[in-house]
């Protein structure tokens, strides 16, 4: 029998449907790594040496020289094709029943590394931390901007995702409302603050680590789940443990330890599901609730196993495949499986 | 300049982006032609003479023989990897903070036709008619179960659409609870109507037909239009212009009419854009309000020519590469091109 569960923020509900239950094997047909890239590519726009391929940069972290050179480590361009364009004013208006705006904001590209061939799950984690402080910093430098209401940083992973580019690369784009997601997601924390006096991730965060059956790993602050109502199948929450509303609040050290638990999220995903395409998108509180007691912020990791269809994008309500439960059981026990078909150096020389 | 466009039901917001504007041809590479297909496939399920493969049926237009024959002209049969299973009761219960219950509900396919080669936009007029008056059967039929609170009527057309079997086929999901996009729509329509005392759909058609611009075709009942906020490139809404709040409400003479236009767009669609995979989902009012004066039936197509992203997934915020304005004079002006390249039997031999 399916199971229908509410997402307890969102309201929504989603079909586990678990007659059609998956395993990861079933999966790996649409998850075919890419081939082998090379550490350079000699076409890539975001590889060293091409620096002139992009607008200039807003940030970099590099060595001695100057700006749009090729000594970085992380750089950050804006979008050469933007969403939304970062000059001009918002001309409100109307057409009879319509509203409308000039397409205000801003769109940039955060290139996490020179090496081509390169992506989260794979990076030295000193340089996975450097990329989200990256993240931070251009958080703080665009929230400055009063025309901006939300900042959303994001990530689309191989092509089945989204991301046309190979170069490993996050974006950020600022917008000039408040996204209507974000609204619902306020609106039901809102609601259950109203009747708990509680947020309800700290409650959330509370029961799952009381029953562990959906945790994927923990560190001292952070934990990983695959949340009660996942959508997609291996849907992947990364929580603070700690209230915090906003991602721009975090400090170095915890920033270090984030990177860690979410590298290792990314490389359990990897190693189940044979590298699947994915995005993963940052939960913030909207710049001007920074402090909210109601929001707190999350990164939601959404591999791309299954396609929406007629009747997601008729109700929004998802079908999804495979249990959470099974889900984090299945990713709990990779290291494990990787371990008995390829031993460790240790392990094969003790 | 991009443009913020609002919804004016659901008050959801799309990016309109000019800069990354597309003409037909820049998706042809997304929508290659799948190759001829048999009229009948001997390992498809759903071809004539394989009734012994499919659950049996629960309804089908057929001449003189026995249910479950080779003699139908439309075919429907439970689906048999149901997201919901017809049998069971919701037994609504929590764990903790969290709400589910049991997937109950239906989930139906409508056999379209006998011939395994055929689509909506290529069936006879009068079969496409057949097809459309066994939506409405089988919604009046699953209506009367108690348990059902939505009836959704969809179809996947192609692979990256998520169809799974090539056989031309809709589906109908009956659903325990009204779907959140639906409600997110009452809303919208709830508080229209509170300011105005009118149906926001009949307005909208109306300002539409002064303009015209968003306009592809319209018939003395129905007009295809392209929605002022259109989260897809090409999505085309098929409306009554008479108000009417269910699609179970049409008779057979208005059901051919808009067979026609429904075809008519379709058959567009396909010529623009070399046959696309698309999605299209009928929103019609939920059972218990089919005399609504707030909501107002309609058909949604949605051309799967772009992949959402990890921007949309984390906002909600559509990025639409194309004006509703230019996808409306493509679709009106393709029959004019058609007949430049391809002349007609008529035209050649004059």
């Amino acid at each position: 029998m399916p199971e229908l569960r509410k997402d307890p923020i969102t309201q929504e509900w989603v079909i586990i449907a678990t007659e059609r239950g998956r395993r990861p094997s079933d999966f790996t047909h649409l998850t075919i790594a890419e081939p082998d890239k090379p550490e350079f590519s000699p076409t890539c726009p975001f590889c060293p040496g091409k620096e002139g391929l992009t607008p200039p940069e807003v940030l970099a972290f590099r060595h001695g020289l100057g700006p749009n050179t090729a000594d970085w480590w992380v750089r950050v361009v804006p979008n050469k094709f933007p969403a939304l364009a970062i000059e001009g004013v918002l001309e409100k208006r109307g057409n009879g029943m319509y509203d409308m705006m000039n397409g205000v904001g801003a769109h940039e590209v955060i290139i996490e590394t020179p090496k081509h061939n390169l992506e989260p799950a794979t990076l030295p984690a000193t340089q996975l931390a450097e990329v989200l402080w990256a993240y931070r910093e251009r958080y703080l430098d665009l929230r400055k901007d009063a025309r901006f209401k939300y900042i959303l940083i994001f990530r689309n992973h191989g092509k089945v995702a989204g991301a046309s580019l190979e170069h490993p690369h996050s974006q950020i784009i600022a917008t000039p409302m408040i996204p209507i997601d974000v609204v619902n997601e306020i609106q039901g924390a809102e609601r259950y603050y109203q009747y708990h006096d509680r947020c309800i991730w700290c409650d959330m965060i509370q029961q799952e680590l009381g029953s562990t059956i959906r945790v994927v790993n923990q560190t001292e602050h952070f934990v990983a789940i695959e949340p009660f109502a996942s959508k997609y199948p291996f849907e992947t929450w990364l929580l603070p443990k700690m209230h915090q509303a906003s991602f721009s609040a975090m400090n170095r050290e915890r920033m270090v330890e984030f990177g860690g638990i979410m590298q290792d999220a990314l490389g359990r995903i990897s190693r189940c599901l044979n590298g699947p395409p994915y995005n993963f998108a940052i939960h913030t509180a909207p710049c001007d609730r920074e402090d909210s007691e109601v929001f707190h912020w999350h990164m939601v990791i959404m591999p791309r196993l299954t396609i929406a269809a007629g009747f997601e994008m008729g109700t929004g309500i998802y079908i999804n495949v495979t249990s959470p439960e099974d889900a984090a059981r299945f990713l709990r026990e990779i290291d494990q499986a990787d371990r008995t078909t390829q031993p460790s150096i240790a392990e094969v020389t003790a």
